[in-house]
């Protein structure tokens, strides 16, 4: 994962980490930051009952959901010291039912702005010799909330 | 609830009931399917810390998968009987932090096809005093997976 | 079409027209603006050479911006004065194939925000008689870009 | 553009070209068809009054109707002979103003089924020294009609 991007915050990976550790919605279900770059985030998700539905998949909520994150934390890479993401609005197309030993959702910006960043997200299969296979595409508007300036 | 949709399985509320129970993941999460009539599908789902991100609004993924399945279950009225649907594709808007005693996910058929339909959902925040207000709106594809002939 | 919006711009009606009549691309190819009320606006597009593909229906594009349009002044009659629109996104499901003497796309504001709207937009095909047959659906996301303070 | 997909129809070339070539509204503006691989089409479409908005940039009903097609004949490559395409639905976000003299649309397939398939298009502002900087992406459902067989 290269990138071109350059980030306002040095520290933004430390940012980004945190804020995902407080989610915990995805972490409790088994989620893991994987590669984290000016630009572009990974999250893989293991299979679990947890994250399930009823034959056996992984449950299209649960891939909407990690799909949607790594989007937004994608454009958190980019944003100020203090800033925060939201997520305006995005579109999922599913591409296969999503049976593997886990799924990885790489999102990367392709339009960073100051209110409004525009990413891309594909969700692949991991198979258990490492070959992936995409199973759903999101593409995805996210909100900047600028830290207030503080005033003393 | 009115509707124009004249169902082809006359035992549609049935089959969507029973499929709705088999959904572990909306049920164990406290989501009840109130209204269903021939083209339309709404699902409560009251608050609860198992449908909250960390602010104590309800989660975003949480409101996408009751919204999804909300399109989908007014999309599986219209089906011939022993018939399934799958989400192709969906679009969703986050209208407003979900923050209230419940939430009701209004799905509706606009197109119903042979193998595509196409359902909108609106997603309102339920206040204590019943007033409703929109938090998000999603336009779905369904496709039917019609049931293959049995050969005797 | 009631409303429940209250518009901040008095002279909102005159300033949709407005800036529909500088849309050469629109009017040129004889779109009419209709109602429009706070919250909400109607666009019919006659039938004709220039807004048919090779089949004798209404094209794709043609169908899309003038729902696009629809969308957009409807978000535009609940804006200050001087503010301008732009659309961030929009997602549409095509119907069915649009073969009639019209079309009639009527938007309406789902949430009417300080920089984001949201609206909805159903384009119907207009029969001889006046009926009214859905061809096509659009949500879409709206960006007001607030008119600068004038410094003396 | 390299490709792993195979495709049914040796001459896709061809039949790709000649619907392009019955695409009236395309051709007329000015958008000529560039590399066609299996599972990729290119679309480039020169500035001209045609295409342009009042501020003089690119339309974005064109940059639509320019992505949507680059995403349709890029699934119509992977189609048996005699098959079409039709548009389910796209969603498009637009990244910037496309001020430039021309627009590059390279859409490709992301996933190829027998009766619906998945598209991705990146859209481009083309400088005057060739340069690409992205102005809008497209995320679209494409149906496939098979050709009816022939009874004799």
């Amino acid at each position: 994962m290269a990138s071109d991007f350059v980030p306002k915050n040095r520290d933004f990976a430390q940012a980004v980490r945190e804020s995902f550790g407080r989610q915990g919605a995805l972490t409790s279900i088994g989620a893991v930051m994987e590669d984290l770059v000016p630009g572009s985030c990974r999250i893989r998700l293991p299979f679990s009952e947890r994250v399930s539905q009823q034959q056996g998949f992984f449950h299209g909520g649960i891939i909407a959901t990690v799909a949607d994150s790594a989007g937004g934390y994608a454009a958190m890479t980019l944003t100020a010291a203090g800033a925060e993401v939201l997520t305006v609005e995005y579109k999922i197309n599913f591409l296969a039912p999503a049976e593997a030993p886990a799924i990885l959702a790489a999102g990367r910006v392709v339009r960073a702005g100051r209110t409004l960043s525009v990413t891309w997200v594909e969700v692949d299969m991991v198979g258990s010799d490492g070959s992936l296979r995409p199973c759903a595409i999101l593409q995805q508007t996210i909100m900047t909330v600028q830290p207030r300036p503080v005033v003393v």
